[in-house]
């Protein structure tokens, strides 16, 4: 091989352990050299768009040794190709992680979700980006553990945390289409602003300015049947204290617990009303949307048609340049964003 | 109305609030009159055998007030009647409380089952006092709570806590039949022993003697996929850091936390660790076996029919006398009786 054949990626890795919430001295770019010469079946993507999520706080804590890559999708243009099911030219959803540019063998036959490859939804004239977003793993998320895990009727009450990110965001305008009362809880004045007058929340609170008991006893008497919950901890200990008998919990997330420390042999202490959640019959699951990669497209290709049919509206934090992806990630942990937080490649 | 038309009943009231475990000088008996003459419809019962039961604690500290009598069933004999389904010289299963002679009036048409008046079952020769237990609403409480709620699966693996109780030892059976893999956890070696010995339990440890996580990681390396859990607290948190995907736990009652005091506005701080639960896909659920009022004999009759075929073993703890409810109901709640825990009436 000569010069000509090889070329350079950048990536990110692990370069410090987090201790609660990540800094940018916690993440490195790296450069490599990769081939340009492809071997039989592998394709050569270039990013133009990455996501970041709150799994991946979770992930990086359980998986990651300093000098591991950053894992994640990313929307990517095939720039050259030896397999024919990702042509040169085509667009997909490539589980390549945090880096520019990728080598990547597609197993013949194997998966085809958001965690190895995929082509790109059929997007009907909506923005590459949200292949990340709405009609990617996080819509399938909010679609799916809403509807399969709480399976809510129509007037029932239904309680979003999270509300005004990627997920919660469209989990509560789901909620409204199938007839529910949507009430969300999110981190700041805008966001909440925004739940109420533009996404049709019937009731929305900054949670750090509210007492979530009070609020419950004052705003919900007629109390809680279902709760989508981002959170965890103390807000699912409110939320039993005011539910209906046959209450049922999505539980999606846990972000208040992702960058608790603790001690080697500590438990993790949260408030959790035993007889209360026997009593009610209550329900709490959780879900990874894995479960459904058999019907990947279905929750994907509802949600694309109810933005065309303008029963949901997408927001999206953007930001600009590889380089600035920790930053990204770590405004998303701190809740900066409103609505879907991506990427943009630059160059 | 003369003299010879009335007659004396007794009856357990509360003395005192309990605090923590219950104490003798919180019970009250109270001698009243009740006349003998019935009115149309009413039923005269006197007691043969009465039932404690663990719930009867949380309800106690829920609901009632100094003076109030003690809920709970009865297995009675109809000594007059003015009802025509419950005639003279029959048996019933009656909620009636801890008292001896009672005027009842079953409502027409109304609810028959545990928590208001049935017929007795079609015992086959088996025992009264089974229709409190094993064929009344703790047979129930294992047949649904098991089967409906975790659903286990042939050659699955099935922890049970409180397993020498009336419901645990049940639980763990049927799991046998089912074809599970069954692992007991009860408070002495004395129930231990029957569990493995004569109830054929796979394994069975005191949890008094073992640490819990410790016991799952050397005993138990295919995790557990279902756990029947009758304690709540710290026992659920070591079984979700041992289970596997799609794990479920049925949640009948929470003993560990029956007795706990708390001040006003202290919440009940357990270990839970929701990144995990979520991550595995895990299903906690809630139940009261009130929701299966509308096919009560199913479970009744099949496990009527297990015991006939030798393939359910009953053991009662037998304490006579109406004045012992209070110590058979304190000694339940320490855990000192070995399968259901009933009180025969003596006269």
């Amino acid at each position: 091989m000569n010069k000509l054949s090889r070329m350079l990626a950048r990536k990110f890795v692990l370069a410090k352990p987090f201790e609660g919430l990540p800094k940018l001295t916690d993440f490195n770019i790296i450069e490599e050299t990769i081939p340009t010469e492809l071997q039989d079946g592998e394709i050569l993507a270039k990013a133009e768009w990455w996501t970041v999520d709150p799994y991946m706080r979770l992930r990086s804590v359980a998986n990651m040794k300093i000098g591991d890559q950053f894992t994640g999708g990313q929307v990517a243009r095939v720039i050259k190709s030896r397999c024919a099911e990702f042509p040169e030219g085509s667009q997909v959803v490539g589980y390549f992680g945090w880096r520019d540019f990728t080598i990547y063998k597609p197993v013949p036959g194997g998966p085809r979700m958001y965690s190895s490859i995929q082509k790109m939804p059929e997007m009907k004239g909506l923005p590459d980006s949200y292949a990340l977003g709405c009609m990617g793993m996080p819509g399938n998320t909010a679609y799916h553990g809403l509807l399969d895990i709480c399976q809510p009727k129509s007037s029932e009450t239904l309680v979003v945390s999270a509300a005004a990110g990627a997920v919660g965001s469209l989990v509560g305008q789901i909620g409204k289409i199938k007839g529910c009362k949507v009430i969300g809880f999110a981190g700041d004045d805008d966001k909440v602003n925004w739940l109420t007058n533009e996404l049709g929340f019937d009731l929305a609170f900054n949670y750090k300015k509210v007492k979530l008991d009070e609020t419950f006893k004052n705003y919900v008497p007629q109390k809680i049947d279902c709760y989508f919950d981002n959170v965890g901890g103390e807000f699912i200990y409110h939320v039993v204290q005011n539910m209906n008998e046959f209450g049922r919990i999505s539980q999606c997330g846990s972000i208040s617990a992702y960058n608790a420390q603790r001690k080697p042999g500590e438990l993790p202490l949260v408030p959790f009303d035993y007889p209360l959640f026997r009593f009610n019959q209550m329900k709490l699951e959780g879900f990874n949307v894995r479960r459904w990669a058999n019907n990947w497209f279905d929750g994907i290709n509802a949600i694309r048609d109810w933005i065309l049919e303008g029963k949901i509206k997408v927001r999206e934090s953007v930001t600009e340049g590889f380089e600035n992806i920790p930053q990204a990630f770590i405004d998303l942990l701190e809740g900066k964003n409103t609505g879907k937080q991506v990427i943009k490649a630059t160059n």
